[in-house]
């Protein structure tokens, strides 16, 4: 427990600050036996890593992780896989003058409250770049899940400001630095070239989903499926918002139209014919795909002056320097995958220390397709 | 753990089926010393319950809470309190035809595939009714928070169907059967009136808020604030979407906009000049009100036949009867406001334990307002 | 967590108080599809239960177990199963003079100190009494050990008070009152015939076993199986020692002695030479019997008087009357049972959540023999 | 969880094996505020390190310490604490030919089982090396609560072998190389050249203390102090036996003589006239001295010859060489009084979420010595 750890079978707990030597994780729980290096691990981060376009912060972080533990000649030993990058690229004169100021919209004012004292260096703990560890041990969960099951996870952009990007197709996302799943991102380009020059910075909307899921994730209350994902999404720096499935669109609908009928077909024999609920019912799993998105609110660190205090109390103006992101939700999208990979890794193992014995399913099918 | 508690330092372990004996909850943890009896409890369990108006489901519970430890001559003893309610109008017989089909929208199936058994007796653990021991436990909670800070928590429909409904006031709340907070509510009850004839159902948008927040509570990573009260939310039967702030709307918003500005002023020396992040910094409260909203699907046991599968794999129509709210929604607002409660109530202890002693604050003002 | 539960998959949520309305505990994390009902339950705790011969407490509790939620015709459903023993026989009026003075050896001075308030109504929660619960929970961890993998669990007392008891077989245990391994247990009658009349009380030495155990039970550091059996005992009341294996004879040995030497044999192609070391290895069960001890203290509640303090903070004299067993370890065996079994059921849990799909094992064998 | 986490309000999580590239853990939930750097930590890690006499393993190490995150301008910033050993002076090639063989009472075996492979070197993560993060933590966890309670902590040894070492005083421990608490050490020396010629080993036993316990720490049922200490103690490699207090001396006691009384005086206005269960009542810390004693078995790396069976399950004879101590109880003090502190500030902690505004005491004196 104790707040920076995710899961309780798969257990990741995330340590380090954004100027510290070093950042990282543990990874607690692991199955033994899979074959894994720093290779199956660093391309997700490179997908996450700063500088690799302008429209993202310019701080260059090689961000090269170390494989400390938990792994032996080339596989998985059940142990502790302790994942370490040290930090390359801290400047951390630029945050010389917060130290003394609290940044709107940041956690300076909160981190002071609550522990007497903070680390102001690029936001100490509460810098985005503390997603790294998360990212890496998401990718341990995904090797894993696609291994066991075929499941794989995707995440792109939807919206960014006030601009709906739409959905083409999953692979134009490799394609252009914002994760959008269109051909032709000059739109939005145009928009974060106008949003840069006025100082400003946007929100951002993005999608991630979970194909090929198992069936049967997930417990009754409280630790739903769809509550522990949630909880992992909305734990992410910025995000104001989750939806599962049709999310505030099924306010408006009625049930006649909402429930997701059930049909004969597929492996397990079942197909549903539609997926309103983002492929959790009564908080497990039902083989859908999981359909997640999330609210990500405007960068903090903004060149626009705003009015705060200092920690003597007196109001000043303030204006962020540094290096920042005009829009964080650009690099989120693999950090959601991550996310929601580390959930369903949980939960998958959740379900074989419970129901590893449950062999139920249609008359004349394979029990289980999962 | 094992995914019916919720809660680490003040853990609420439910338990009880819809057509079992009983239902109710053993919360470990709670702070020793406060009086406390069923009188403090049973009112929100009847803000919640079933059958007090036509608009809801009219399965007729008293939803009685007894006290079976815990408690010695009126007073928490800091040890378990256990709280059961017996179940009194079961009426089985009604779900006699649907133990051998999978009705659309509910946990049939999935619990079904998950178990490998279940029990169909109004829905067993997945009915609404479960969310009477949440209730039970968030009151001892509100009360506590109340005396130790001050904090008060209050629950409210905006959003029937397609219906807006606006926010006047919340002394409205009280006064109609939907929580809805405006004086006249003959719209809504038109609006539901012609729902139950069409025998189908609705969805609803509900708020909920805490007021008089310590500043502070909160985890960095992962288990933050608002990561912890979206996981308690969308762990509500029914939820598909948690916003907190400004939620979805600030993907739109620029950063100039969102970011609350921190002006001199109250109780512990500031005050905020907006609340677009619905009073979170970095997962952790800034003193600012908790502003939560949450989307909650239709209904899924309506009257329209739908398509679906028995448990023999074959397609089949389905009419659900029984005794059913038409917008699980209407009884909602006393039920999320004890789940934003009891999460506000874990991180209060947690941030006893590890920052108890944090004696910070602006020069010449009390140190914490908390 | 908070402090009443123990187990995290297999997790029981002890509640209750000595002379309160009910004693109780809530399972949850129970594998779905086993056959359970009161009739699996009540032998262990009739077992258990007080008044069943003059050697120990004559309070009259029928202790009934009535199971409130988790089974459905006949069936563990995987939901939290809610075990209820109503309280009968509170005899309240006898404790009336130890509210206001601290016991020696007995936990009032402690509670009063932790809580700021006590029960003292049979010492409240600190009560012998709500080790039924264990028991009764204990009681479906056996049956599906049993099931599982044929593994079975039995206590006996190897000493009571300076008496020696010595082992000629587990045959004899449940035909005398003390779980005495003997045929022959008159100078067991004759000690605590004396004992009773000088109005004193006595230790015991108990030893308790696992039979058939899976091997690869475990965890490498900290929540090893012998950690965690080491917990579960000494959170026992009155227990002030646990062996395993050989225990504290270990010191003086040899290594070439103590090393428990592999031969080829058995159902796994593995049998060992001795047990020395109690059935674990590196944290880890290895297949070999579980093997453990306790040291349970005599009981505090004596008719010899004591000096000690009332919460004035005066020296008074005290006497404990009321109805107490002059050994506690005397019932202890099926507690103690119960406990081991607890700790192995979560085990096993966690041991197919990680490993459930290792497949390994000596080449020509069945991989596992579990 | 997961099993290679100590706590859960100060959570240490351990990682590494004993020749990879580093070891170490991360603590979180520790404090904010307090003063720490390298230096606090590292005396105790030089205690505990190898090479420092004839008597133990002659791996040089030196065991260099280093915070990786959580200290910022060398204060606590509550935040998660990573501290680093980097392995320096591996010999993997000791241990070519164990990879294929099951070293009697080492847990080769049992790794195997349970995860299907093993890494071999230097014990991998079985080794006792990896007590060393432990040691790292416990720094930590002594520090404050020296500084917050004045509470220390000591640990020597009492047995080597078949020799008992006796008491004289805590100030000779330090001056010589196996932590015995007696000016002339020649015995032990003579005794250990003895064995090392034998080429074989011998066990041990050990006692460790908390001195200046604050009141009230621990939980009524399972979690009890107790219990978390032989928890702690029994998760230390080779440990097969705890004891609190008189341990299984209390077996022969007579309540009379066994319960300690409670007289007037000291601090909180109660002093014990003895000590006989070790500073808990009920679970519960009653301010006396915590006294605590463990019993280690004799290393299993020995060069007397033992039977066994490699891993097609052929019996062999197996000598195991490499570098080892041959009583691994004379390092273990350290370690002990760091698995003690790790769980006194656990509790310390969860005391003061619960019960942090308990101000109880007698009449007349401050209400908390603690």
């Amino acid at each position: 427990m104790s707040g920076n750890t995710l899961g309780t079978l798969f257990a990741v707990t995330n340590f380090g600050e954004s100027h510290g030597p070093a950042i990282g994780c543990v990874i607690d729980g692991c199955p033994p036996g899979m074959a894994l290096s720093e290779a199956d691990i660093q391309p997700d981060l490179d997908r996450r890593r700063p500088g690799t376009s302008k429209f993202v912060t310019q701080r260059n972080e090689p961000d090269r992780v170390e494989i400390l533990s938990g792994v032996y000649q080339g596989q998985t030993t059940g142990t502790p896989i302790c994942l370490l990058i040290r930090n390359q690229d801290q400047r951390s004169k630029d945050y010389g003058d917060i130290a003394q100021s609290f940044r709107p919209g940041h956690a300076d004012y909160t981190y002071w409250r609550k522990y007497g004292l903070r680390d102001p260096r690029g936001g100490g703990r509460s810098s985005a770049r503390l997603t790294a560890p998360t990212v890496a041990a998401g990718a341990v969960a995904k090797k894993w899940l696609r291994e066991q099951y075929g499941t794989t996870f995707r995440g792109c952009m939807t919206h960014i400001g006030g601009l709906a990007i739409g959905f083409e197709s999953w692979e134009h996302v490799p394609n252009n630095p914002f994760f959008a799943p269109v051909a032709d991102v000059s739109a939005i380009e145009d928009y974060m070239s106008a949003l840069r020059k006025s100082g400003d910075s946007c929100g951002a909307r993005l999608r991630v989903t979970a194909q090929q899921m198992p069936v049967g994730l997930g417990e009754p209350i409280y630790d739903r499926l769809d509550a522990d994902i949630a909880h992992a999404m909305m734990g992410l720096n910025g995000v104001k918002g989750v939806e599962i499935g049709d999310g505030f669109a099924s306010v408006a609908h009625r049930g006649s139209l909402h429930g997701d009928s059930l049909l004969p077909g597929g492996v397990g024999g079942v197909v549903f014919a539609s997926n309103h609920d983002g492929g959790v019912l009564g908080g497990i799993s039902n083989g859908n795909d999981l359909e997640v998105a999330i609210a990500v609110k405007p960068t903090s660190s903004i060149l626009v002056p705003r009015a705060t205090l200092n920690t003597a109390g007196e109001p000043i103006k303030l204006i962020t320097k540094g290096r920042h992101d005009p829009c964080v939700g650009i690099r989120a999208a693999p950090i959601i995958e991550a996310l929601l990979a580390l959930v369903v890794m949980e939960h998958a193992l959740r379900q074989r220390a419970q129901c590893g014995d449950v062999r139920e399913g249609f008359p004349g099918l394979a029990a289980r397709d999962d």
